[in-house]
């Protein structure tokens, strides 16, 4: 596997980091996550719970090992610079200057592993006017502009429910991570790679960004119409709405083909894009006079057999039934010793060569620190002595 | 930079696709983006044109060089692959089975170049029963379940305006295609990278998914209001809403510190996280009787101080007028030299070691053509013959 080999040392909770963390362990990578002896990752008392384990935490902690360590005391933070300075990466989503409290600034961390790369997610940024505040999920929606974005034409800016800010950070930092790597095969250094709840979701504003820039004037948010393309949008079949997205002329005519509505070609009110973004509501009932009176499926598959895309609004449970998801195998089972079988998302990235696998179940709190410390060198006695302290 | 040599042959258009091959630019690559001579990537006539230019186009293209090429013509096509023989990897987006009816069968490009990484973005995946429809960000959203999960307690299933799996994707796969770069560099073989729409937004549903698959049962849309914490969501202020995100109690103590509410700690109303959820009402009510008093900038500073991730909700022109995102720079201005200056957002990724940075504007249609078949071995007299037939 791509990174097979690499350890990474994990010091990341609740969901950016555990989400990088995982997709360097999903490529390869041998990740050690480290976790307080007494309560571990918030994430492990969060969410639905099955057989007394966190379905939510285990869906971000596949193929890691669990090492407790208290690292407010000096054992503890001593066990810790072992392990990175035998690491090639450490991962962590603290607020900056978290880690320099803890005694690991930049130029112990250089000191400790010269090769070390230092991955970092913050909300902000690490530096700027804001970098010291508390950060969250929902903040950097607002703040990001993403909820100006997001909602209905007639409603309130809206945030999304999925901690999206998180999700986007932590893919970069993965990304960023791997890079470093990459950059260190080939006769670099180790470096600092950072990102952030924020600056990533900025990233995703796409053409609302591009035209803001270029008119300084704010998109409208449009609900389920696409602000600029027309038809466009959820139509009515005779049991449940469709989402059909024509997205030019040449589809548009297809459109119309694949209905048996091709005398609206000749109609001028939707002549082309521009008339049609004018003539949106009569285009809508002459196309949902023909789509109420056959069901979702019919007109899903005379569609997409025409060329046009389209398909079902699925709730989750549908989702994870769906031929396609499961033909991509993106739900997966862990075998959990203690909590049987556990179920989660899959591998959305397919490798030919060397493929993502579920090499570990989600651990349990500490479930490897035995093994990590006899591996560190730490032998029955000395930590039977550590556990006795309560320093693991 | 961390991929300074490596070069990539650039197949891709729209969105999805040229994100990923602009996040490997970014990262140093060298990206020849192949465009038809007729019109290129469809890009360059949509969204907010500055001096002829799109910056739509733009904020994907960076950092890219263009090469015209008409792959219907069998000189093209010979000239395609002999960039290919030449370069590290190939990223596309066209739909499964386009590229081998371009005679590039996974054969084929082995045949090429045995080493070759082949980055594909997909709308469902490259098999199972979906892979041939046409696909559409509007139709994952729907598909992938995300829509589910957006909207307004008492609205529909609402898709959010940007295009936000064809971005997951191209993150995805542009961290698939450097670890994949990884993989070889450490003595691996050329592979196939590929990621799909819908898999890459399903593996971004979060606990909204691993409550499904421990409960079987779908979460419920709740707008700005979280599922499972109260208090949450937008509070107005004298001069408008801020959002505030108090995640647990320790945080939610620090609120009512902040707000001179202190005598709510002992209310029974408001005892633990449950009861709250309960009395979301009346608590939002004694929250805003204080939040109204005051100015939403008195209260951002307050809150902040006292450690209650808290902030505004930003419209784009305010996002890129914010002190902390100009401080990030993540406002970035490409000089270019037929259409002068065009804004587009930075880069969230910042590697202290080798940062990404602007290297070239994005390109006018084939505005390379000429330096890359040189560089290919065309003369002057084969380019211009080359250009004569239409081929570039």
């Amino acid at each position: 596997m791509p990174l097979t080999g690499y350890r990474i040392v994990d010091l990341t909770r609740i969901i950016s980091g555990p989400f990088c963390s995982m997709l360097l362990a999903d490529l390869g990578a041998e990740v050690v996550k480290i976790e307080s002896p007494t309560d571990g990752d918030p994430l492990r008392a969060q969410g639905a719970m099955v057989e007394g384990f966190s379905w939510y935490f285990a869906s971000y902690n596949r193929n890691k090992r669990s090492l407790t360590l208290d690292l407010r005391t000096p054992e503890g933070r001593g066990i810790l610079e072992r392990l990175i300075a035998r690491s090639d990466a450490l991962v962590e989503n603290y607020r900056p200057g978290v880690l320099d409290k803890m005694g690991l600034s930049e130029a112990r961390l250089r000191e400790l592993n010269p090769g070390l790369i230092v991955g970092s997610i913050s909300g902000f940024g690490r530096d700027g006017p804001y970098a010291e505040r508390p950060a969250f999920d929902f903040i950097a929606q607002a703040m990001s502009g993403f909820m100006s974005t997001n909602g209905a034409a007639d409603g309130p800016p809206l945030r999304t429910g999925i901690p999206l800010s998180d999700l986007i950070a932590g893919l970069y930092c993965a990304l960023g991570v791997v890079g470093a790597l990459l950059a260190r095969e080939r006769g670099g250094m180790g470096q600092q790679v950072s990102t952030s709840l924020v600056d990533g979701l900025v990233s995703f504003l796409s053409y609302m960004a591009s035209n803001t820039l270029a008119s300084g004037r704010p998109p409208e948010r449009s609900g389920n119409d696409h602000p600029l393309v027309a038809p466009y949008g959820l139509f009515a079949a005779s049991d449940g709405p469709i989402a059909i997205a024509p997205s030019n002329d040449s589809v548009y005519r297809k459109l119309l083909k694949a209905l048996d509505l091709t005398r609206l070609e000749a109609d001028e009110r939707f002549r082309d894009n521009a008339a049609r973004m004018r003539n949106r509501e009569p285009l809508r009932a002459e196309i949902e006079a023909v789509t109420r009176t056959r069901s979702q499926a019919h007109w899903i598959e005379r569609l997409n057999a025409g060329g046009v895309p389209c398909g079902p609004v699925l709730d989750l449970p549908d989702v994870f039934h769906d031929p396609q998801i499961l033909h991509q195998e993106m739900v997966i089972e862990a075998n959990h010793p203690a909590h049987g079988p556990v179920r989660m998302t899959g591998f959305p990235l397919k490798l030919s060569g060397t493929p993502c696998r579920l090499r570990r179940p989600p651990p349990d709190l500490g479930g490897d620190t035995d093994e990590i410390l006899a591996d560190l060198g730490f032998d029955a006695a000395q930590r039977e002595g550590l556990r006795a302290r309560g320093v693991v």
